[in-house]
């Protein structure tokens, strides 16, 4: 049913072995042409993740895993490689990564954890060419997990649609922005699995208009009645009283709950608040950033203006206009009806409450 | 300053009489093109209304005005006019007219105060070519009252600003929504020209980008700071507390305060509620129909799926997708900082203080 976002292709009989690359949908050609790209460097993933080629807090994740051992596989091929050397390596692409987005904690996530992976290995003394499966193992065990993962959020946010629902959701957080079935948009997938009829708004999502080019394709795509609205009906589309909840993803998640997720999710919130519309977060473990006490603390990228002012090939601004582009918002943890993680569905979430799905 | 929206261009030492045909601004090409659109029908006017080259509900009743002068213009010919002949032209000139756009109260309204200027006369007597002359006397009324009612606005409006203010605004209710100096922007033009320092973030308002194409446009040439956003960024802003107050326009008000306004409003509305930012409707009394109890009885015109999925040359969203596409939304009157109207600035508006500003 879901398009493969991203994949490892690599050499042996599972495809799974060095050498290798990524080979990723080119999400910005969307919804008019499907195209693969292969990205074999790692400045080559840092240019996907930065077109957006490949997005999505998730997907992210899992392609800087893959980027890690990219990064690595320019080492392996001499085969007599340190242990040492893979460790520097290693640190190097990640910082190199890491740069590409700073408001996804996954991208960090994932270069960490394949990183302290190695470290902990190379501790107890393991040898280069180790090293160097590991980064690939590691990765794959980041995309296994990620698959994995969307379908348990899947399952536990599934309970809380209706039979008959119609949904609202911002952005894309679906199977396009992971490596499995989605975040926001997984029990949407499980419910009508189900068998449950499920009707979705969704959200065009300015700038770059994900929620029309990707969540409208791969919702059409999977047979799910899907309507499009521009960002400014989402308030109105509730006050109608057409909404039975609000299901959308999120990039990074405060100790406290506070949720970071694309330009217009606070705006959503806020509708839905006002109309009694719960509103819930779908997103992994993964996406919870222990350190930041609460959404003040996020970082927010800002993108090019021309994202704005000419982002569907024509200028609609006059020249000279200045822009302000935060590419996310936060949305306090206040109006957060529930977290969805692959754990389980955690009600009003706190600080109290965060903590104890991380632990 | 302000470009000419629209004006009568006729024959005469004044320009003021028959032949005539409006000369309007066509606003589809802003911000990159200032063409002016010669309307000499009454199809080329309903047209001109329908496509959006003259938008916003004022200068939609000064256009429709006119619009009455360009139908009985075709009887005119003869000179041999009999009364009745007008009436019945006129009579069907404004049913030809209302149609344009079923939202914009201040279309009906122009289109029937000129009926009923001519109904009038003719029952006490009036011969053909009076009613003729009447006809576009009347549009000429309807013009320059609008120019006086837009400057009263922005000097009451202004005394809401103070000097060093950011404000935000939602699509274009400026000197290009109008026949003056606008509606919601007037308060802001006449603070600048009191000499107070203002900023406006302007939302882009899709889907028709009134907001970037049209309002950053005319603020940029008026020489006042304006920075855009696209819609779903404007709670992020209010909620970074860069925004001392809220500026809209507004196409039709309830007798009870509910108003009517581009879609997206709304959304604004409950955003600058929940940060406690004030919100200004700025609206001539014209727009207020008293024949409406409360919003939920206003018609929401619905636009073209394709200003949607293909508003800017390209196709955004995949073939065959569902489209919802109210034009309008209602901002429930609760919501409502202050009503500012021709004659005065009305607060927390309902329905005793919406008949007092009538009265």
């Amino acid at each position: 049913m879901h398009l493969e976002t991203l994949l490892w292709a690599g050499s042996g009989a599972d495809r799974r072995g060095y050498p290798g690359a990524v080979d990723l949908l080119e999400q910005t050609l969307l919804p008019l042409r499907e195209e693969r790209l292969l990205v074999q460097t790692v400045p080559g993933m840092v240019d996907a993740i930065w077109r957006l080629a490949v997005r999505g807090a998730p997907a992210i994740g899992v392609a800087a895993g893959y980027g890690m051992a990219l990064g690595v596989q320019e080492l392996a091929e001499g085969r007599s490689v340190t242990a040492d050397a893979v460790l520097t390596k290693a640190r190097a692409t990640k910082q190199t990564l890491d740069a590409a987005r700073p408001t996804a904690v996954n991208l960090a996530w994932a270069t960490g954890r394949v990183l302290a992976h190695l470290e902990g290995l190379h501790t107890r003394g393991a040898d280069g060419p180790t090293l160097v499966a590991e980064t690939l193992a590691e990765a794959h065990r980041i995309y296994d997990e990620d698959r994995a993962s969307c379908s348990a959020m899947g399952a536990h946010g599934a309970r809380l649609i209706r039979d008959g629902a119609t949904l609202l959701t911002h952005c894309n957080a679906g199977a396009l922005a992971t490596a499995g079935m989605g975040t926001a948009l997984a029990p949407i997938y499980t419910a009508a699995a189900e068998g449950k009829r499920v009707s979705v708004y969704a959200d065009e999502t300015r700038p770059l208009l994900q929620g029309a080019r990707i969540t409208a394709f791969e919702l059409q795509r999977a047979g799910i009645d899907v309507t499009l609205i521009t960002d400014g009906m989402a308030a109105r589309v509730m006050g109608e009283g057409r909404i039975d909840a609000v299901f959308v993803g999120s990039d990074r998640i405060a100790a406290n709950g506070d949720v970071c997720n694309k330009i217009g999710t606070y705006g959503v919130a806020l509708a839905a608040h006002a109309h009694g519309v719960p509103f819930y977060v779908v997103a992994p473990r993964s996406t919870i950033d222990r350190n930041l006490p609460d959404g003040r603390a996020i970082p927010i990228e800002e993108r090019p203006a021309e994202e704005i002012t000419e982002g569907f090939g024509r200028r609609t601004a006059p020249h000279g206009v200045k822009v302000y582009a935060p590419a996310f918002d936060v949305t306090p943890a206040r109006l957060v009806t529930a977290l969805i993680t692959e754990v389980g569905v955690l009600e009003r979430p706190d600080a109290a409450g965060i903590a104890a799905v991380l632990s």
